[in-house]
């Protein structure tokens, strides 16, 4: 198979292009770095990334931003960060890549705990991950020529707890290649709407 | 108490605007009619309501636009009614209203039953209730001064058949009296962080 990661090069990212990369051929898509660079923010960024790496079976997403912050001090406009980015950005690489991918092809893009289960300083995030939650499990079901699509959901990463464990104080942290195997499974598996939470 | 109603010209609205105004002063914003005049898709308009309207207990939502049509045809500029009215217009009167609102008041927003039960045409109405799901369920944790927030999932009214009906094949529908109910259960109640599925 021919996988696009977009965001292969943060935590997740690496960890499912180190799975995914010894059966299959892996171009990895990001902001700075990586084998193309690619801005999710941009609709015209995405149109023209699918134009350039064509033949694509699955397109992985381990990207997009959100504002962390308390909801006192939550403004539209730092709320635009998470809907720009995780949010937009990650239906934006469905809504125009559905076009381009190959027939039989999946798409899986990345949520997160915190819109079941809310955290501190999280109401951003949650938002964002909970609107593509819903997205994934409604466009399952329109997708043409048996496309699939999927997100995983992951709890905080035991190699992201210096960083982020602050914020996920007495939640039980997953190492990145347990998170991996659940973008393994949306793309060398069958299913289609589904929320892989990896909690 | 006094109720701020945005929406209180559609169909649920008129029916939770009968039912509240028994025992409060209920207010309508909406963008064309009622007793002020509001675009929930300008912060600047939401941030002038709450400044003109001040005082208020209750906050209701009873409004958001969405496009419907087949997700191969969903462009990212159609998914945009849906994120700047549906979901940022109903998010952004929390974070700008937060700070306005009465000690111990109550947002209510509304959902729908597409982000659990997915219908043909409902991808960017699904991603935003989702969205609105999430972030009430996650603001719930964060408001300050006894503040709650809810949300309403209705499924398709009986009264709006006629309009709705063909995207809800094989929906049951529920009158808008029933839905009503919701809103005053959450504006009456004390529960925060629910949403509230009439389905």
């Amino acid at each position: 198979m021919k996988v696009l990661l977009i965001g292969g090069t943060g935590t997740i990212g690496k960890s499912v292009a180190d799975k995914l990369k010894t059966n299959h051929e892996v171009i990895i898509a990001s902001k700075s770095t990586g084998d193309y660079k690619v801005d999710i923010t941009s609709s015209d960024s995405i149109e023209q990334m699918y134009k350039d790496l064509s033949n694509m079976d699955a397109v992985i997403s381990t990207t997009g931003a959100s504002h962390f912050g308390h909801l006192s001090e939550l403004t539209p406009e730092l709320n635009e960060i998470a809907i720009d980015s995780k949010l937009k950005g990650q239906v934006n690489l469905v809504l125009i890549g559905q076009k381009y991918i190959n027939e039989g092809g999946s798409f899986t893009l990345t949520t997160g705990i915190m819109m079941d289960d809310p955290i501190l300083r999280g109401s951003s995030a949650a938002m964002a991950n909970g609107a593509v939650a819903s997205f994934v499990k409604s466009a399952a079901i329109e997708l043409k020529r048996n496309i699939r699509i999927n997100t995983v959901s992951p709890t905080v990463l035991e190699e992201s707890l210096g960083k982020y464990g602050e914020f996920f104080k007495g939640f039980n942290p997953v190492p990145a290649a347990k998170v991996a195997n659940a973008y393994v499974k949306s793309v060398e598996g069958a299913q289609t709407g589904q929320v892989y939470q990896v909690y």
